[in-house]
């Protein structure tokens, strides 16, 4: 079946300095009609902040809200009937740009709108700067060389599963630390790995923190944080 | 000591299309009177071919040649000397910018400059676009939603390393694929994961090519390929 209608775009625009968005994410961007976004009720929108700089003033906006924290079953519902106004612009020929923090495909909300509008709509997905990358940059740690193995761990997951994977692996990032971030760093000192991870959180904004990994208040760590522990192997 | 002489620039171009670099990496770029990259000696730089439509015209150029599959110790007295024509040009007060495709601290060759003239040369690493957030959106495919792990392995890992890592995580990328493409074919049959990895070479430029996994020429694996094999978990 010939797809008609509106165009879906996934747009990263990078880990949160505005300068960090690629040449094609600020074209595909300032085109499109619909512009739309992640944002929890009573905050800001994350994305929306790192492109404010860019947009032209006359397009449609588009808040959703898929809440992080939900088991994947539970979202599912709530998923479906926030994507509805977005399907609503593509159906009355309107292209759609979603723009997303970091990269649209590595631990994005796009996803779910993406599985759930690709078949019907045409799509396009540019890939963006992610934390991965500017949270080593910006702690100006060398991360990954030659045949290291990289393990990216959720915070959330369960300590026996972040144990095997950290004695196994030469670097990792650990994301989504948020209310997890006491069970982490206590880890980290068990495994004899806390005096090679470093902390930063909101890389690249303009309130990037870079805190030693002791110092750090659990009850003030955001979303948008991550330990790096960079690779052992120098040159 | 205050740091004297010119700046040094570790700038990340992106994977490939010269639209997926970031704006601050174009501007630096611009701006730099040395321009420095990595380059075979009878090959293109990949790093300079993506950068050509933007270059002034009247910078200073600047090939070195950090070979990849040698071993760490003996890399070190090679890329010592490689490095001597970017510390001269810093140390007569030039900015020195260095294009690195895709990310510069991971696994890119910049660390090994960064390693012998960050301490003493001002420098500053803008990150990139890497080819890991690359291939799985030129793919089509959503890579890690949730709690998942992702594992990033280097094809030259002992097989070993490679089963009992592969067999652990939720999503993968296998990287520097060149000449372990076989041993990495054969090792995802016996896994099971061959239906569910994809195959790509040189993301995002005119030379891209997607290949059912089966159907790859061995002989004709270049470096920039990946496989990629993204979460099982859907929403």
């Amino acid at each position: 079946m010939a797809k008609s209608g509106g165009r879906l775009y996934g747009i990263g625009v990078g880990p949160g300095d505005p300068e960090l968005i690629t040449l094609k994410a600020l074209r595909l961007l300032r085109a499109s009609p619909v512009v739309a976004y992640q944002s929890a009720v009573d905050r800001e929108s994350i994305a929306r902040k790192i492109v404010a700089p860019y947009l032209p003033g006359n397009q449609i906006e588009v808040q959703f809200h898929l809440p992080r924290a939900l088991e994947p079953e539970k979202a599912k519902s709530i998923y479906d009937q926030e994507t509805q106004p977005i399907a609503d612009h593509l159906a009355a020929g309107r292209d759609v740009a979603v723009i997303c923090e970091g990269d649209p495909f590595f631990y994005g909300s796009f996803m779910y709108l993406f599985t759930r509008l690709s078949e019907q709509y045409k799509t396009e997905v540019v890939p963006g700067v992610s934390s991965l990358m500017a949270c080593p940059v910006s702690l100006g740690l060398p991360f990954t060389y030659y045949n290291d193995v990289l393990t990216v761990l959720p915070a959330p997951l369960p300590i026996e599963v972040l144990t095997s994977k950290l004695l196994t692996t030469d670097a990792a990032a650990i994301m989504k630390l948020g209310r997890h971030f006491t069970k982490i760093r206590t880890l980290l000192h068990e495994l004899g790995l806390a005096s090679r991870a470093r902390y930063i959180e909101r890389a690249t904004t303009t309130q990037q923190r870079v805190v030693p990994l002791d110092e750090v208040d659990p009850e003030e760590v955001p979303y948008f944080s991550m330990i790096v522990i960079p690779t052992k192997n120098k040159l």
